[in-house]
């Protein structure tokens, strides 16, 4: 099942995707948004929610939200891809694998959805893409152990981890460069764990105004997603509605030679197999 | 003016402190978190807000909240002092002064308030203190000039940036040890910003177990306050509510030969002159 967040005569929904229909699920369930009807016991009957309702909205008549609009916690990996590792090594950047998941963090304020601009801000050229598969939780849970950690994926999604690249090597904490309001795309929707296997290559491409420019498979992760669950929910309780972004294959911008960044007027799309396609213009920040 | 945030009675509210006692604002002003409060007009007819409220807690009544409990974001600055980048260089560590402030976040879920334990994990014995000034928005601004920064700050409190040393350097990007849940204390109020001179230099000090182990004072910091606040509002909005931790002084325990560390049992205190005393006793995970 595919399930959105969106905006609907100026209110918050969230609903299933069919086609080009969404059924609104918001008041059905009492669940006031999506990352709340995952973590509740609702989710589990979300099939029979669905062929129960009768809200149906069409997809072109909402504004869609990042799936999660406000996740607490958007949890990203850095340097998780062996092909990634190996082009900023050929790009002369001198870079050791560590033993642990390098990971950073972003805050909601800086997503977009599907469709809706990434923002090149003013103090800088160095906008670079970053297609990357999302993975968003739905039962809480620390410390939770690597065989165990799919049981608290609700789905998947597809982010756009733009980077402004300048601002990233501003210091070694890329935090600045990584957290540029208008610049997290996530969408268009997520799509349930159950339709796909735990762990599963997924093929991920990112296209520059149709352009391939990042062609990659998620068999490429250095640390897996479960490990990556493991990790953080060693660190702190994952919740509902987490997000885990983790990390992105080779084919940066900012890694070859010369450099190549998007500019206001372009269009990027990032693609995943069995989930979708993310597509977002780019704009310059007003 | 101090304001605090608390439990009472099983239900959140805010307030101002004057002596033992709480005079208790949600009600009264229809802001139902002291962020919200930072961000109203009604913040500045605090003085008449108080002298007609009539609702007063007894302050041993309360159990005190993280200053602010779920700030939307905390943007953590990092090697901001001087003398502990002087501290960082004698104890054989390579390191370079950027150009920019090196900052990186916190997720409000590793906060605790004045009085809570802080929680060293199960992973790690290595917890170490990190005494800041901790400043706190008021009026919501991106792009903010530094000449005006101090126009957005709504007021100063404490922080200790309590970080589990062995996963902040699993790899370079610090975030894992700087975000476990139990470690990141604030408190014990926010002191008003008309009660501190913008950039007047404040001493700090922290003590475990009654010794000094931190003394300095916030005229060492590289970035300012001021430059903070302009660097972070050009990556995102600030909004109200929201936290800069100015990063810490010379003295934390990893630095020492041999290290040292918090352990269970511990007390440690931050305090800064003109705000207050930050007290929290060190606990394990449980």
């Amino acid at each position: 099942m595919k399930l959105v967040s969106y905006l609907h005569d100026g209110r918050e929904g969230w609903g299933a995707v069919q086609g080009d229909r969404i059924t609104a699920l918001a008041e059905r369930t009492g669940c006031a948004d999506l990352a709340s009807f995952l973590g509740s016991a609702e989710f589990g009957r979300r099939d029979q929610l669905v062929a129960d309702a009768r809200d149906q909205l069409a997809l072109a008549d909402v504004q869609l939200l990042p799936v999660i609009p406000r996740p607490e916690k958007i949890v990203c990996a850095v340097r998780n891809y062996m092909d990634h590792h190996q082009e900023v090594l050929a790009a002369g950047m001198q870079r050791e694998l560590s033993a642990e998941p390098p990971i950073f963090l972003r805050v909601w304020r800086s997503q977009v959805a599907h469709g809706q601009a990434i923002i090149r801000p003013r103090v800088s050229e160095s906008l670079d893409w970053e297609g990357e598969l999302a993975v968003v939780i739905g039962k809480a849970g620390r410390d939770i152990p690597e065989d165990r950690a799919y049981e608290h994926v609700a789905g998947y999604s597809i982010y756009n981890d733009a980077s402004v690249r300048e601002w990233q090597f501003h210091a070694k904490q890329i935090a600045s460069g990584k957290n540029f309001e208008g610049t997290g795309a996530f969408g268009p929707w997520l799509v349930t764990a159950d339709e796909i296997e735990p762990g599963q290559p997924l093929k991920l491409a990112t296209r520059l105004n149709g352009e391939v420019v990042q062609d990659s498979h998620t068999g490429h992760m250095i640390f897996s997603t479960a490990r990556l669950i493991a990790y953080a929910s060693t660190i702190f309780t994952l919740v509902p509605g987490d997000v885990i972004v983790t990390g992105t294959p080779a084919g940066v911008g900012w890694s070859r030679k010369p450099p190549r960044f998007m500019k206001p007027g372009d269009v990027v799309e990032v693609e995943i197999e069995r989930i979708g396609i993310l597509r977002n213009p780019i704009e310059a920040q007003g």
